[in-house]
C-alpha cells in the first residue's frame, strides 16, 4: 500500500514502519515554526502570483485561508494531525482542506528545504529580539545596583582570595559590560543572517520566475535575498552563531552566579535573597538556598553542550541539505528557550538580592586589601616597586603575627618595618583611601564608578527609546502577517 | 503570605515569584521517575517500620495506598498538581491526600537528596538494560548479514577510496564489535553505581536507625548501600558514564550510517533501503533519501553534546547537592531516550537494506584492490617489501596510462614490469584469490567470516537465554514494587 | 628558604614544590607573547612617565634595552630562564638584568592581571588579521574554480542522493558564501575586543594617574580604554568569540573537504588531487589519499572540542582573575594555529584540485535530476504541483523498470504516463535545460553563476587593494615598536 | 621529481607541498611512541619469522638492531630525521640504515594502519597503569587525612549553605569514594582494549602465515588477537573510553579544588595550603593564592573538552581508517599527560592543606546546622516530621531574630515554640551529638568514619601489594623488549 498521505510518497509503495514514522516525526517541536510557515505560503503566494503561476483570485482565496488559520491558532496550535510529520506538510494539509486543489499549487517551485530555512530566520530574528531585551532587563538591574552602590566598599577578590576594596557598584558594572558585549553579539549574528533563503528551492534556485528581492523585502530581510542557493539550504552557521551568543551570555551568567551564591554564604554573607527567588529544603529547616542562581549556572552547562551538539551536527555534512539538519530545531529552540528564561531569572534574583551594606564596608577594611597601596607609598617615597612589594609583603606577615591589620600595626612596628614612610597608616590605608586612589578610566574610585553607572543609564534609555541596533532589524514591531494589509 | 504547599516552607514569609516558580520546577521532565519514587517511599517506610518509627499498621496502610497510586497510574502518570515542584512533593502530596497526617510521617529522616539518588538509580538500572536489549537486536541485525554475506565480496575502503576487497560479511562484524564493546560498557557501568544512596539523608547520612544493608537488599541494589553519605547525593559521575556508553555506541552508530548512506548513493550503488525506512522529497519526484541513518548521524551529534553538558553541570560544583544538579535529568532522559531510538531505527534500516550482491561483486574486481597482493607475490619471488611496493606501484600507473586493471596488463607489459613474476596475474589476482590470501584471526577470508559470524550466532543465543550479565543485574525482570508482596 | 626568584615572593618562606613549579609554570607557551609582552612594557613605561613615576631619562634606558631585547630576539626567542616563570616574569627579568634598580621600577601600578589582558588582545588581534588573509586566499582559490566551471555541469546532491544538476562553479561559490561570513565573524570579533585593558591594575584599576585614553591610542587600540577594570582582567569571552569563528570556519571546511573526499572517490571521480597534496599507502601501492582534506577534517574536531574547553574554562568562575584563567592560552594558540594551518591547506588542496569536466557533465545527464523539471512542465501544463509530483515521480519508477533516463523514455510511454504533455522530453530535460530554467539571484542558471563570481572577484579585489575593513583595525601594518620611534 | 623518500612513494611524480607537508607531519607528537614502535617492530619481525617469511639470522640481526636503538634512544628520541614523517617511517628508516635491504623486508604484510593501532594501545596500556598509580597516591593522601581528621566536626554545605555538621574525615572520604569509582573505570577500559590488532593489515588482514594468538601473547595482550581486522584498524573507541575516564577524573579534581579553594577563603578559613603549592601576587603583597587547585580545576575544562574531540573525530567517519586518525593522539597524549599531572599536583596540594580543626569544631556550632535534629527530635517526641520540620524552622526563624544559635534559645522561648521537648537543647544539640547521630552505613558519625578510612586503608595496601587488578594487566612490570631476552 502507498503512503498517499505524505507530500514525497510519489515513488513509494510500502509503509513507513511505525517506528522510524515516529523517529522521523519533526511536527512535535517544528509546530514552534506554525505562524512563520503561514507567513512563508503567504508571501509565497503572492510571489507565485507576481509571476503568474496563480492569478489574483486564487491568492486571494490563499490570503483569506491562511488569515483564517493564524486567527484560529491564536491560542496555540493544535498538534493533532497524524497524516503530517512536519510543521510543513501539517500547513500544506490545512490548507487543502480549505482551498482543495488550489492548495496543490502553493508548492509549485519550492522545496521544503528553502522554506524550512525561511522559517528558522523569520522565527530565530524574533528570538534574537526577545534575548536583547532580556539582557536588557538583567543589565538594568545591574545598572540600578551600581548606581545605588557606587561608593559602597566591598572586599574585591581574585583567586577567591581578598585582593583589594572595590565598590558593590564597581562589581555590579563588569558584569554589565560582559553582557552588554552578549548583547551586541546577538544583534551582530541578526544582521548576518538577515537575508531571504526562499526562492531557493531544494538546492539549485526555484526554476519559477520569482522575484526573489521583493520576497525578501515583503518578509523584511534587510540584507535581501540569499546570493547562492545551495547555501542557502545547506548552511546553519547562522543557528550556530545564535547559538554561541546564547552559550556566552549563560556563561557569564554563570560566573554572575558564582559570585553571588558565595556572596550569599554564610561566610562572606554580603547579600541575601528575597523569598520570591529563594527556595529551601525538604529535611532541613533553616535552608535559605540561593536555587536561581544554582539552576542559571546549571543551565549554563546545557547550553554550552547544546551549541556543541550544533557544532557537531554539521562537521563533516556534505552540501545540500541532509535530513540531520532536522535535528538544529530540536537543539535551537532548548538553547533560545533556555536562555532567555535564565536571563529573565537571573534579572529576578539581581532585583531581589540586597545588598547587607554594613557588613560590605566593614569586611573592606579586613584581610590586608590595602597591602599594595602600602607598596605603592613605599614607592612614592621612592623605593622600586619590586622592593616596595617585598618590603609590605613583610609587614603583611609581622601584622598575621601580630593579629592585626596594616593600618593597625604599632608605630614602633612601623618605624621599624617601613622606615621610609613617614604617614599615619590609619589614613592613608582606610578602603575609602585605596578605592579613591583608583581614579582613572575603569578604575573602581566611587565618582568613576558613578559616572560608567551614569553612561549605562543613558545607553538604556537610547535602547529604551529605540534609537538602538533593534530598529533596523524590527522598526515597528508589528507582525508581518498583519503588515501584509497594507499591501 | 507563606508558601505552604512547599515541603520546604517552614521559614518563608513570601511567596515564589511565578516566573522563577515555572523556571525551578521539574515536575514536566521528573514525572518520569514517578514508579521509582513510590517504590523508594514503600522500601523507605518498611524500613523506618523496622527502625521503630513507623507501626505495622501504618507501614500496611502506606503499602495499599502506594499499590493504589501505582495502579491509578498504569496508563500514564497525569502531571495535574500545581501545589507540587518535582516529583517528590508530587507523591508525597498524594500520599498525605489518601493518608492524613501518616503521610506526613514517611519523610522522616530522608531528604529529596538522598531519594532523587535512589530513584534516578532506579530508572537508569532499567534504562540500561533496555539499551543493551536494543543493541543486542542490532548486533543480530548485523549478525545476520554476516552470516548471509560471509564470503560475498565487495571493495573495502581507507580513506573512501578503494583499498582491498572484504566480504560484506566482513564489514558486518566491524560494526558488531564496536556495538559489542558498547554493550559491555553499559553493563560494566550499571555494575558500579549498582549500590543504594537511601538513607544518606542530605548530605551526612540519616539519624534513624536504618538498616541500610536491608534497604539496599529490598531494591535489589546487589552492590549493598553507598558507603558515604556525601558523597551518595552529590555523585552523578554514574550518569555521565552512562551518557558516554551512549554517546559513544551513537559515534559507532554515526560510522555505519556513514557506510550505509555512502553505499547507498548512486555513485556506489552497493546497497538500498526499503519503503519502510526511506523517505521522499516534497519536491523532487525521484528521491529516495537514506533519513533513517541521515537521522541517526544527527542525533549522535545531539547526544555528544548532551554527554558534554553533562561533564560541564559537575565541573567546579561543590560537595555536597547543588540545584544545579537537578538538570541532570533533563539531560539523560534525553540522551537515553534519543540513544535508544536511535539504535531501534539503526536496527530497523539494517534490516530493511538490501545489498545488491551482483554488483558488489563486480566492483570488487575493479580499482585496482589487489595491488597490495601483486607486491605480496613478489615478496614471495624474494623482492623485499619495501621495492616490491614500488614495484607494484609503477604496474599501477601503468594499467591507468592503459586503461586497464592490473590482472588485465598485458603479458609483455607484465614481463616488462614484473620479470620476478612467472604467474598468472588473471588467476592470482581476482577478489576470491585476494580474499582467501587474508586467512588469519579477524582476516577476511569468507570462512574465517563465516566461523566469526558463527561464534557472534552463539554469543547472541546465550544473551538471549540470559547467561550473560544482565541477569546479574535483574534475575529475573519482576516489577519490584510486585517483589514486595512476597514480605 | 625563600623563593626571591619570584615576582611574587614576598610573604613565601618555602620554595615550591619542583613538580607544582613545572605544573604551574606557562613559559613554555606564553613565551608566543614575547614581542607583545615588549610592547607592552614600553608603552607602560611611557605612561608612568607621563604620569611622573619615571623620568625622561628612565624611559630612554627602558626603551633602548627592550629595543635591544627585541632585536636580539628576532631570530626566535630562547625559552632559558629557569628563574622566570611565565613571559612577564621573564621580560621583567631580562630588563632588570639590563637596568638594574630601574628594571624593578616598571611593574609600579601594574599587575600581570592586566598585563596579559592586554598581550593577549595585541596577539589576538594580528591572528585575526592573519586568518582573515588566510580565508581570503582560499575564497579565491573557490572564486577561480567559480570563474573557470560558472557552467559546467554536474549532478548536485542532497541527502548524499543526486538532486538536480548544478554547475560546479555553482558548488564553489556556495562554499564561497559560507567563509565569507566566517571572515565577517572574525573581524567584528576582533572589533568587540579592540579596547586596551592596561591600567586596569589587578581587579579594581591602577593608583597612578596614568591617562589611558593615550595608552589606548599608543597601542593602537581603536575602541580606547576598557571601561571596568574588573571586568577588563577576567573577562575572556574575546578569546571564546574568535574561537567560536575559527571553530565554524572549521567547521565549514569540514564540509567542504567531505564534499571533495566524495568526489575524490573512485565512485564519484569527479575530480583529482595533484600529487602536491595526496599521500600514498604504505602497504597498498595503489593508493592515492585525499589526506589533505581528511586532515582538515580531524582538525575541524579539534577545534571545536578547544573551542568548548574554552568556554567550560569560564563556566562558575568568579570575577576577577583565577588561575584557572592561565590555560586559555594553551588552547588558544592551539585553536588559532591549527585554524589558520588548515585554511592555508584547504586553500592548497582547491588548487591543486582538478575536475573532470566531461564524467561531471555526463553524470549531470544521468540519475532522473530533472524530475522536479518533469513535474514543473506539468505545472506548466496547468497540473497542480502536488499532483504533478505524483505523476513525475510514476514516471521515474517505469523509467527504472526500463532501464532508462527520464528523457529517454519511449513515446508512447510518455503518452501513456504524461498525457498531459506534448513537448519533446530530450530537449526539455537536458542538464543544460534545466540548469538555464534556475534562472534567479542565487540559482545555478550558468549567467547567475557567472555574475556571482564577478561579484566575488571584486570584492576580493578591494580587500586586496586595502579598503576592507582590515585597515582600520591596521591602517599601516606596521609594528607598533618601530612606531614608537616617531615619537 | 619522485618523492623516494615517502613510504608510500611508488605512484607519485610530484613532492608534496611544504606547507601540506609539515601539516601532515606528525613525527613531532607520535615520536612518542618510538619504544613501542620498536616492540611491535620486533614482534613482527618473530612472526614473520615463525610464518617462514624472515630466516633465523634475518632475526638476529634486526633483533640486535631494535636493541641498539633502544639502548641509544634511552635518554631521549632524536627527533631529527626530515625524510620521516611519522614514527612509523622513522623507526623504518633507522632500521634500513642499520640492515640495509633486511630492513625493508619488516613490512611485509603490514600496514601502518595496524601498527599504529597496535603501538597506541601499548602506550595507552601502560598510560592507564600510570594514570592508577597517580590516583592511589592521591587516595592515600585524602584517605589519611579521613583518619586524622575521622572525629573533627566541621560545617557540611549544600548549595555552598551550611546544612548539617559532618567531620573533616566524612569531607575526605567522599572525595575518595568518587576517586576509586575513577580508578576502576580506568581499569574496565583498560581490559576491554587488551587485544592485539598486529597482523590486521591495511583493513583486511595479513596474507602472510602469521600466527596472531602467538604474536598477542608476545606482546602482552592478554585478551588475545582483535577478531575483525576492519574494526581493529578503525575503531577508536578505546581512546575514548580512557579520554573519558580521564574527564570523569578531572570532573571529580575540579570539585575536590572548589571545596579546597573555598576553604581556603578568608571567609571559610577551614584550611591554608603550604608555601610548596600557593603562589602570590605580582603586585598584591598580601595574596597566598590556592593556584594548583585553580589550574587543576582549568586543566578540566581543558581535558573534557579534549575528550569531545576525540568523539568528536570519529563522528560521522566511515570504515576503514581514514587519515583524520591522526590526530587522536594529538589529542590522547595531552588527556592523558594533563590528568597525571592534574592528579599529581592534587595530591600536592591535598598532602601539603592543613586544616585549621579549632576554627572547623567552632563553626560546625554556629549557623543552625543542627535544625534538622531539631525537627527530629519533635518527632521522636511524636510529631510527623513535615510538621516537625515547620516548627524546627519558626525556631531558627526566632533565633534569627534573637540572634542566638538554636541552642541558646533561652528557655521560655523553647517552651513557647516547642512545647512537646523537655529536653536541654544546649546538651542534645551540639555538633558532637548530632554527628554521632548518623551512625549508619555511610553516615558521618564518627566511628563509621573511622572505620571505613581503615576499610581504605586496607583497600590501598592491596593495590600496593600487587593484589589488585593492575597486576592481571601487567604481572611483573618490566619491560616487554626486556622480556624478549628470555626466548
Amino acid at each position: 500500500m502507498s503512503d498517499p498521505e505524505k507530500m514525497w510518497g510519489a515513488r513509494f509503495q510500502g509503509s513507513l514502519d511505525e517506528t522510524f514514522a515516529r523517529y522521523q516525526d519533526s511536527l512535535r517541536f517544528d509546530i514552534a515554526l506554525a505562524f512563520e510557515d503561514l507567513e512563508t505560503n503567504l508571501a509565497w503566494s503572492e510571489a507565485l502570483t507576481a509571476a503568474g503561476v496563480l492569478g489574483d483570485d486564487d491568492l486571494q482565496q490563499i490570503d483569506a485561508a491562511i488569515r483564517e488559520l493564524a486567527e484560529q491558532w491564536c491560542e496555540g496550535v493544535p498538534d493533532d494531525d497524524p497524516g503530517a510529520e512536519d510543521v510543513h506538510s501539517y500547513v500544506e494539509r490545512k490548507l487543502v482542506q480549505k482551498l482543495g486543489d488550489l492548495g496543490k499549487r502553493i508548492h509549485t517551485g519550492r522545496s521544503r528545504n528553502d522554506q524550512v530555512a525561511t522559517d528558522v530566520r523569520l522565527w530565530l530574528r524574533q528570538a534574537a529580539i526577545d534575548l536583547v531585551e532580556q539582557l536588557e532587563r538583567l543589565i538594568a538591574a545591574l545598572v540600578d545596583k551600581a548606581a545605588a552602590h557606587a561608593a559602597d566598599p566591598m572586599p574585591g577578590y581574585t583567586h577567591l582570595q581578598r585582593a583589594q576594596p572595590i565598590t558593590i557598584g564597581h562589581h555590579a558594572l563588569a558584569h554589565v559590560e560582559a553582557l552588554g558585549r552578549d548583547r551586541e553579539r546577538l544583534l551582530d549574528a541578526t544582521a548576518r543572517f538577515d537575508r531571504c533563503p526562499l526562492g531557493s528551492g531544494a538546492l539549485a534556485g526555484t526554476a519559477f520566475p520569482v522575484d526573489r528581492d521583493a520576497l525578501a523585502a515583503r518578509l523584511e530581510f534587510h540584507g535581501g535575498p540569499t546570493r547562492n542557493s545551495l547555501d542557502a539550504t545547506a548552511a546553519r552557521d547562522h543557528l550556530c552563531e545564535v547559538a554561541f551568543a546564547c552559550a556566552m551570555a549563560m556563561t557569564h551568567l554563570s560566573r554572575l552566579a558564582e559570585d553571588y551564591i558565595f556572596f550569599n554564604s554564610q561566610e562572606a554573607a554580603f547579600l541575601s535573597f528575597g523569598d520570591a527567588v529563594s527556595t529551601g529544603s525538604s529535611l532541613m529547616p533553616q535552608k535559605r538556598n540561593p536555587d536561581a542562581m544554582e539552576l542559571v549556572r546549571g543551565k549554563a552547562a546545557k547550553v554550552q553542550g547544546l551549541m556543541q551538539s550544533l557544532m557537531v551536527l554539521l562537521k563533516g555534512l556534505p552540501l545540500g541539505y541532509d535530513r540531520d539538519l532536522q535535528i538544529d530545531k530540536e537543539l535551537l529552540f532548548q538553547i533560545v528557550g533556555d536562555t532567555g528564561d535564565s536571563i529573565a531569572v537571573a534579572a529576578l534574583a539581581v532585583e531581589h538580592a540586597r545588598f547587607d551594606v554594613a557588613r560590605c564596608a566593614a569586611e573592606a577594611e579586613r584581610g590586608f586589601l590595602n597591602a599594595t597601596d602600602l607598596a605603592d607609598l613605599l614607592v612614592q617615597a621612592g623605593v622600586p616597586f619590586r622592593e616596595a612589594h617585598g618590603t609590605a609583603g613583610a609587614a603583611v606577615n609581622r601584622a598575621v603575627e601580630l593579629g592585626c591589620e596594616l593600618q593597625d600595626l604599632p608605630h614602633d612596628e612601623q618605624r621599624r618595618l617601613l622606615p621610609q614612610l613617614d604617614v599615619d597608616l590609619r589614613e592613608e590605608l582606610t578602603a575609602a583611601r585605596v578605592l579613591a586612589r583608583r581614579d582613572v578610566v575603569g578604575g573602581t574610585a566611587p565618582h568613576r564608578v558613578q559616572k560608567e553607572a551614569e553612561r549605562w543609564q543613558i545607553v538604556l534609555q537610547e535602547w529604551g527609546e529605540g534609537y538602538g541596533e533593534l530598529e533596523e532589524l524590527d522598526p515597528d514591531g508589528e507582525d508581518p502577517l498583519a503588515v501584509a494589509d497594507d499591501d
